[in-house]
């Protein structure tokens, strides 16, 4: 004997259900349009990305502020891919001092080196650093296996993390050089020169605030500061405008 | 009519051919043989290994001293592997100053990153710094298409090469965390902790020299023995002794 509570109750399972499986349809659409965009999957169809999206347990994972990803020293068994929000990397040190090594803006895949080394171990600490403006920092984690899967069956996939892992070097290597620089005047001169290299413009904009190069070159703010001004001093270099933007003048060789 | 002439030209074409393709196939097992050593291939087989040495155009290339093998800026098409004597790679600053980045060693890839990254230029030059006993520099050359050929067909290969970038991602992240650090001592008592840590042992005998040392940290070697000798008066660490080395204790927290 059916009564209307059990009528009542079997609708509700139907909606449910078709909620539900609305919302996972949803969330894998959304899943494959983010991985469509970034560069780990570059080249790849939307039939592909479906495809993989599908069979495997690639899936978001959001965290609050303040919020440990990875601690220095965990077993890295999983690629994690930050999609919203910011990220901050920081070593321990022996007598506990925290140092900051990094700011990490999404989309960032943080350390896929640390994924195919030889131990796994993470060597940083991985916190959220900031929340996106929809409030939430998020991530895309691409468990081992998957992983590993899609390492031994898509060649285009292999080579789009080879090409990551090697500008990650190519990144590493250049600020090894401007570290390794004993002057700062040197340093920032050096600088200069290799974005109006890769720019190809005689006015050269800093890509990036001056609190930001200085923590770059390892250096304190206001010594940077001063380095200029002796530069200018000098006529090494002089301040010019570009698009409204400050910018500089290499004068001298 | 043949006469003895051309019948002692004959023979000598027969052994020129016959010396000719046992040189040939003798170069081949050399190069089979060094390649097996090798991490790029590590856990091939022997009759991969041949296979793939019959089946390409990898070669030996040796250099004099002081030869430039590649120039900054040059185009990375092949990749290079130095299995005789030492390299020095190099870059050049903006007021053409030259900056020593590193010696390197055989076996030792080169640069396998440009060759990955986007725009395949080699951002360093690299210079012979050294031959070995037998009086030679000498690389293996794998060339471009050789090597897309090896990573579009071998998994193993194409997970060796990642976990080899990966593992040049993690050394210079901790070069560069050491090159942030400010303080001389603070590098030196991380660098002891770090050596700690992967030798469990509690006496650390450095695995370079200071001179070496010092220049990865990016200061003087003068300045870096002030320092230890700062960090022995203090009490946080003291001088010992292991197998006849000398050896570093860290005696505070």
């Amino acid at each position: 004997m059916i009564n209307l509570n059990t009528i009542y109750l079997q609708r509700t399972i139907k909606y449910v259900t078709f909620v539900t499986i609305r919302m996972e349809k949803e969330l894998k659409n959304k899943l494959t349009d983010i991985l469509s965009k970034i560069e780990l999957f570059r080249s790849f169809g939307a039939d592909q990305l479906n495809k993989i999206v599908s069979n495997s347990s690639i899936r978001f994972q959001n965290y609050k502020d303040d919020s440990i990803i990875i601690s220095q020293g965990d077993v890295y068994s999983e690629l994690l891919i930050l999609v919203k929000g910011t990220c901050i990397s920081e070593i321990t040190g022996y007598n506990g001092r925290i140092i900051q090594i990094g700011h990490l803006k999404a989309p960032f895949i943080i350390a896929p080196a640390a994924f195919f080394s030889k131990n796994k171990i993470s060597p940083v600490t991985i916190k959220t650093g900031g929340k996106d403006q929809s409030g939430i920092v998020q991530l895309i984690v691409i468990p081992g296996k998957d992983l590993t899967y899609l390492i031994s069956t898509s060649a285009l996939f292999t080579r789009n993390l080879l090409t990551i892992v090697s500008e990650m070097v190519i990144s590493l290597s250049e600020r090894v050089s401007f570290l390794t620089l004993n002057n700062i005047e040197e340093k920032f001169m050096n600088y200069l020169a290799l974005i109006k290299e890769k720019n190809r413009e005689e006015e050269i904009i800093l890509p990036v605030k001056l609190e930001n190069l200085a923590a770059y070159f390892g250096v304190e703010r206001p010594s940077l500061s001063r380095s200029i001004g002796r530069l200018i001093e000098k006529g090494k270099i002089r301040k010019s405008r570009k698009g409204g933007k400050l910018a500089y003048i290499i004068t001298a060789d």
